[in-house]
């Protein structure tokens, strides 16, 4: 039986913080080292383009979170880890799936509907401000799915839609160009993890750089320790039993702790440890499990060369897999040399 | 001063005309020749995509129109002449553009109206059977001109809002991403020669695929004097004058006649030529000016090699320019190498 495939998407705006770390980007590490499976992972700047205008934080962001993935220990020796803008492979395929693509689809896209509620709320014509990046690129995300032939793409709820919209332009493409029982496009499936951990932020609610209440992934020890002080508590004094299940602080302990830690943890809230302590602690526990990846991020920051090196054999990989298969499909098509 | 670029794409669907050789082809191919011009002429095969769902009518358009136009003298030393799926910065560029460009421009644009104004008609949804294609093809066409900097694309009147989306486009680009003294896309302007001979067809309307009534450019000798046989005229006699501006068997005499040629065709309809024998005399004059392309034309066909050959050199000029140019859009919007 082949290996599956899996395919994440990395996007290469923000910061990532403690919760993009505990609920993405340390499960997706995690994965790159199986050998059970073949993992790709790609840096999404072409999406990027679509938000943001300004070039030196495209490629800042770029390099960033390329750090990151890289510190943290993506296996890219294993997996395949590369950015997205180094395989032209993915317009083209675009082209290609936009030419069966319903534009009906499109409409219902969560982010486009979402941008024509709030221009008409606002009492604009419906696509004020709406750029054909933003409109079209379920298309383009099509494209980096099946070009793969990705078997799983692992995403939050709110990205299921995006893998069924590529299904259906897969299964349009595959009816017009091959036969049943040899479909050109593996049907994506998306791989919803409802267990995985949602962090809180400073002020309790979700962490979510909307809401600017995140800790930053690479802070230094000085920040991080202020950025964790400041976690909101309540107002038990030391020696009084406090509630685990309702605190942020036990929250994020238990995210970064061992089970036993944690039962530890759990313990000495019941035992009423101070909130200044317990604090402590938890800087500690998480500061322990980042420091090496944050030497190694500050590293890495300084040798980008090193990085582009990464990207462009991930690239070379990811390319050997998908410019034979482009190719195959634009022979399916019609695209052919002549002879 | 730098020469003028001058684009031309080619639709690689259906079969050539008389009617495109006199209004399009022709003109088009005298201005492959001129040195004081630099001609780009592409096959617009991601294009056809958007129409055509048959491969093998994909594969073999292309090699008919290629063919045709290199057996009429399309000079490919001289001009640009490629094939747009040879050339992978085009969707590249695609997207950059897409993620400036405005949706609300592509809801203006003509073809998406009508498809839209069909399905309205029918009770359907607005959107009903239309492909992303459709709808983001003027974006693929901006990045057709835009890559080559062309300064001037011969359109037909219908073609024009391209021209001026192209334009729309590529100032937001600039806008966003360059200077004003250093724009840079150059503002392509589109050039409409009204002057151009537009031929009647069998019937005398307008000679069109759509209306059934066109004579084929490349028929074998016996067809084009069938064809030609068959153009409608009146019931006059010989001997009687016939008016030659009511004629469509002079119309056609006078787009493939000199000065003087249409001039005693004049005075023989005065005199009152017989129809059959003006008719025999246009077979002679047509078949006189195509029959050596005729010839060439089915020697490339039994040839595909050669005409490939020619296609890949044509791609390798064109992307010696494009590639440095999109290396530098890609650059400007934030898309380089770490380091």
């Amino acid at each position: 039986m082949e290996k599956q495939r899996i395919l994440t998407g990395i996007t290469t705006t923000g910061t990532p913080h403690l919760g993009n770390y505990v609920g993405a980007i340390r499960p997706a590490i995690a994965a790159s080292r199986r050998d059970d499976t073949e993992s790709f992972y790609f840096l999404a700047d072409y999406h990027a383009l679509i938000k943001c205008r300004s070039p030196e934080q495209v490629n800042q962001s770029t390099r960033e979170i390329a750090a990151t993935w890289l510190a943290l220990g993506l296996d890219a020796d294993n997996a395949v880890f590369y950015r997205q803008s180094d395989i032209p492979e993915l317009p083209e395929l675009s082209w290609l799936l936009s030419c069966v693509a319903a534009k009906g689809l499109m409409n219902r896209a969560h982010a486009y509907k979402a941008a024509v509620a709030a221009n008409e709320a606002a009492g604009e014509d419906s696509d004020f401000g709406v750029t054909m990046g933003l409109y079209c690129y379920p298309v383009l995300m099509a494209a980096d799915i099946l070009l793969f032939r990705a078997n799983q793409v692992p995403v939050g709820r709110d990205q299921v839609q995006h893998i069924e919209m590529a299904r259906d332009i897969a299964g349009r493409f595959n009816h017009h160009y091959s036969s049943g029982d040899n479909p050109l496009f593996v049907l994506p499936e998306a791989v919803v993890d409802d267990q995985v951990a949602v962090l809180n932020g400073l002020d309790g609610r979700k962490m979510s750089k909307s809401y600017g209440n995140t800790i930053p992934l690479f802070l230094p020890h000085k920040h991080l320790r202020k950025h964790i002080n400041k976690i909101k508590t309540n107002l038990l004094e030391p020696g009084e039993p406090k509630d685990p299940d309702d605190s942020t602080v036990f929250q994020i302990w238990q995210a970064f702790a061992t089970p036993e830690q944690t039962a530890a943890m759990r313990q000495a809230f019941a035992e009423g440890i101070a909130w200044g302590e317990a604090k402590r602690q938890l800087f500690e526990l998480v500061d322990n499990e980042l420091c090496d990846a944050r030497d190694r991020y500050e590293q890495l920051l300084g040798h980008p060369n090193h990085i582009e090196d990464v990207l462009q054999q991930g690239a070379d990989k990811a390319r050997a897999v998908g410019r034979p298969f482009l190719e195959q499909l634009r022979e399916a098509v019609g695209i052919r040399p002549l002879r």
